[in-house]
């Protein structure tokens, strides 16, 4: 007997009567606003060319890091879920026996984003009624594969009835950009930009990196082999973005170190880097040196500067030979700003030209050193609980831990962070309900005024992120 | 005039009507549950020689830790409370009197879990009425001394009626085990097991360590003056403990610590440790390789890891030279698992025979590094909160910043982990009641619906601690 | 239209109606205790000479650095606030003109302490009704202007109307404390007590350190060219401290770090420092050593020793250069307390003669050194949540994560530690509420029984306070 499924209209919000009204009234009010997606790893291929996606699996399983690591976790191998081997290994490809496997595991989802992110898909996208699991697994798998074959399921259509003003994606400065181009061209009307995301020719421990860097000089029609060529080689590309929507950079460092080298010293380090002779240690200055020099860029140019600091990439030696990058095996590290951030912010802090979002997955920054900071520098924003922190009770940390320091304005409102299209409306959703219990918590305790929260509600939304991106 | 003591059905539930009711009807199910005690540190003696216990004092104040460290800290002397000197300071040995310093004191455990134990003894165990305080001291003294001279109150009776199915005690490897030799060999129906726990051989800076090694290579038949003879040694006493129950080993570490060394530097590291004259770094070099080497032998034998980390232990040289250790002033420290387990990860994480059981006293850990790693790795599961968070707000701590990455199924229900035997089923029933409510705020927000919430009340209370230590 | 402005009287009650109730009825008894302030930074010249403050900017923007590094994080300078350059900067001099600012960004405080603590004062002080935005900024300021003129806000009348029955404030060594010898000899009743806090003649790094000390050795008439003759200025200058009322001594330090130096070693660290040539590790082992020198004075003279670690202070370079210290650019850092103050706590942890509370910024010491610590250790008690954690969150992380292990009784009520002289009441006053809310969800969860939180709730408004401080 299969199980029914629903979205429960009150979804997230405490039990409490009074709470729940309070947050029911705030949320009515910011739900249906249009959804900036300011930050994300979506493929502008889509968009350009507005294919319809191919299966179930190929769309909901095989790109979602994290439903594959959590199977991965209880002894379900890569190679059983379609994930393209580099070694040779066989993979399974029969899409639906894959999606079975999912349906057999759906439990270990069980009070999860991921949980909550597929249901909304499942419900509100393939108006699907019962709950996944072996009995219904192939239901789920011929429902969502008839409906991703209809036009409303192209890329262009879902992006507009989902209600999406504008998508950030992020892409190398070797990125070409054709499909951005090709969407501006195409006369459609969605707004899809991109975002300046130099790691590839900014960290010199970065796969390939020194053909990158032959490629990026190329590219930008500039010297690489000197560090001023090298720098306006960046400016160059930064600019081409710009042109082509980006209003912000990013960058995907193992630490939030900067530094502040003078010319002749950074001229050396870059010459170390350029042949390839760096040490571990003079890779992470180059990298420190270099969100300086984005930071006096931006200053320049006004673009965003992003940080995503913090994470030890790749841990798991052997599923990197056999499987790559990306594949669920990512883990979070401490990570300081408080002495990191100093030599960019002792050179540039204070300039009201500057913006940089600061992430993290350290939550222990968040009342220690985020707030803080972000509540004394006019250049310092907090962007919202980032990736394993993208979670009802994530979110619960962040503003408990956040507001009192730096309010509701030193941040910025939501961010996706996703290459999962089609869950980006139940992240939105999730993120606009748990900021309503927490602001409907305040109204509640007689912390703030109700018509203050409706404000409030309204520019953790929407507004808070189209200033902080200059959208 | 005293006052009444009495054990609120719904205690832990929270105010809401609607939480505690969802919660009521979940605990209903888990609260008689059969007791599986994976990991402890109660005398196997008890229950081989059947004995009954002393007196209120010996039983209850003077092997409790959490009991007289809280009164030391209030400045009532450990010689004032009974606990045996090794310097000679004369202790006081009339036991009414120390339980009466109890009672004087008893308002110190407010708010603590201690306080919800000890109630919970007086209450379930000796039916007590009245409220502990300096005029009931001598009452409860009497009616617990009374109750434990009577065959109620013997160690295997009470194991019985206290419903535990299983028991697993911790040991050295030098231990002959004999208790629990002669637990099997007396007929008696009650499961009480050994678990592995090498520190006093494997850690080089453990007293007596130079001695341990000598008898250890005695007991094991072993030639341990070479590398490869110390290693067969923990294979003998592994297989001698197997065949004793155990299917776990545990190991308090200073760290996580864990390393891959070749077999030639380990080797050469072997020979400095048995000639004494490794250094702290080499030591803790040693306990590294030794985790690899644990988890090498748990692939081929099947045992459980269990990694206890993170504590200084004896902070307080004054007390640890009057009294001796664990009394109370043991302290954590932050703690590293990201980079420490990564040697012995990159060598065996990925194998699906290998089962490694994390346990943390530095809560940063959960949300940042534990939940991620074991959303990942097949061979890793995170332990219950443990020692001082084995507590109400502990339990809820770690569920909220555990769940949503690494969901349930990476947990393995509850540890009770103690010494204080007649506080075991206080102890499950505080794990229980706070899962029923995590489960229950999840159910009441609509994160999960009340028939899964079933499911998984269950497993953690009973199901998923067997699977994991496969008992 | 302007919008209406009252103080809710359940404000910072939970909405739930049972906790909200019980928690009525603790605060009922709480609320109208005598204020003990027994930390701050307050100006004692207020009580000497008794002057009417001079305007409202200069009363609550211009020494309020929540508030203006708030603005400043926003992009409003602090030469706009009419904060004092010490570079020539021009700064706005019409206190009503910086009024306006604030006003004009009141919504940037939605959500934080210092709105609350503002209100409190705006409705409680000075009758206002409704709320500050800019169509209300001349209102507010031609009404607080003309009660400040007023007999009733002159300091000692304050301090009477707002039932405070001691106040300390916090001196230098250096300071002459002859506002309060004034205090004292003035006949008036209210008591204001000083506490000894001897960084700008105990951190090498502080500014002006060299001269310092030799305006310290004539003040103590001490020959501080030696080491012993040093200590002994300190131990003269805490006995004319301790005729000025002083019942504590304060510490500023960079870390909690402490160090137990041979004499020998002590002296030549001295000699090293006074001659100006000590390096910053060796300034930092100093401030190590001179904790635990102050430790031992404190043992022979009673004076409870406070620790305020953790913090790096001017952060901003160029807003330092511009306006000085205390500017909202200090930032707390991660603080080790477990090995820091082993040093220290081997001498002399339990030894009863010796108080010393501790303090941080760095939440995650809670529970897993500082509770465990305190918990042990009869000399140590754990200060209240502090600077940015003296907020209702900041409260309710304190009893959750430090109760269970520590309980109430290792705890010494609240600490305003302000120099916003009419924000103490409103101070104490979400301190009272958020212990009691604390308490009251103790007794709905059957945690505590209800005569018992009573008690306690008195204990951590008023009792703990006057014990631990020795008031």
């Amino acid at each position: 007997m299969t199980k029914p499924l629903f979205l429960h209209p009150d979804r997230l919000f405490p039990a409490d009567p009074t709470i729940r009204a309070i947050a029911r009234t705030l949320y009515a009010e910011v739900k249906d606003l249009p959804i900036i997606s300011p930050h994300g790893h979506t493929d502008p291929r889509w968009f350009a060319e507005n294919e319809n996606f191919a299966n179930p699996t190929d769309l909901l399983i095989v790109p979602d890091h994290y439903v594959f690591r959590m199977l991965y976790s209880q002894g379900v191998g890569l190679e059983e879920l379609g994930i393209a081997s580099k070694d040779g290994t066989q993979v399974e490809t029969n899409p639906r026996k894959i999606w079975r496997r999912l349906a057999e595991h759906y439990h270990l989802f069980r009070g999860t984003p991921s949980r909550m992110w597929l249901d909304w898909v499942f419900v509100e996208m393939f108006g699907l009624d019962v709950r996944l699991e072996p009995a219904t697994a192939d239901l789920y798998y011929d429902t969502i594969d008839a409906a991703l074959a209809t036009p409303a399921f192209k890329p262009r259509a879902l992006f507009e009835s989902n209600n999406i003003e504008l998508l950030a994606t992020t892409e190398s400065p070797l990125d070409p950009l054709i499909h951005h181009r090709a969407i501006r061209e195409s006369g459609w009307g969605g707004r899809v930009v991109t975002a300046y995301r130099p790691d590839p020719v900014v960290d010199p421990e970065h796969d390939g990196f020194a053909a990158n860097l032959i490629r990026f000089g190329e590219m930008a029609g500039e010297d690489i082999s000197t560090w001023e060529g090298y720098l306006n080689a960046h400016r160059n590309r930064r600019a081409f973005f710009r042109a082509a929507g980006a209003t912000s950079t990013d960058h995907g460092h193992p630490s939030a170190a900067t530094a502040d080298l003078s010319h002749t010293d950074a001229e050396a380090l870059y010459a170390k880097v350029l042949a390839g002779r760096a040490s571990a240690a003079e890779a992470e200055l180059f990298r420190a040196q270099m969100l300086t020099e984005m930071a006096r860029m931006s200053i320049d140019d006004g673009m965003v500067l992003q940080i995503h600091p913090g994470v030890l990439r790749n841990h798991n030696p052997s599923l990197m030979a056999r499987f790559g990058r990306d594949k669920g095996a990512d883990i979070p590290t401490p990570t300081d700003y408080v002495r990191a951030l100093k030599p960019l912010l002792d050179a540039h802090g204070s300039d009201p030209r500057l913006s940089i979002i600061l992430f993290t997955l350290d939550e222990t920054s968040y009342s220690r050193e985020l707030a803080p900071l972000a509540g004394h520098y006019p250049s310092l924003r907090i962007g919202p609980p980032w990736w394993f922190n993208d979670s009802p009770e994530g979110m619960r940390r962040f503003r408990e831990q956040v507001t009192e320091t730096a309010g509701f304005y030193n941040t910025v409102g939501f961010n996706d962070d996703t290459r999962a299209f089609l869950s980006i409306p139940a992240r939105h959703d999730v993120a606009r309900r748990m900021d309503c219990v927490w602001l409907a918590q305040l109204v509640a305790e007689h912390r703030l005024e109700e018509d203050e929260a409706h404000e409030v509600a309204r520019a953790l939304a929407y507004d808070l992120v189209k200033a902080a991106y200059k959208l």
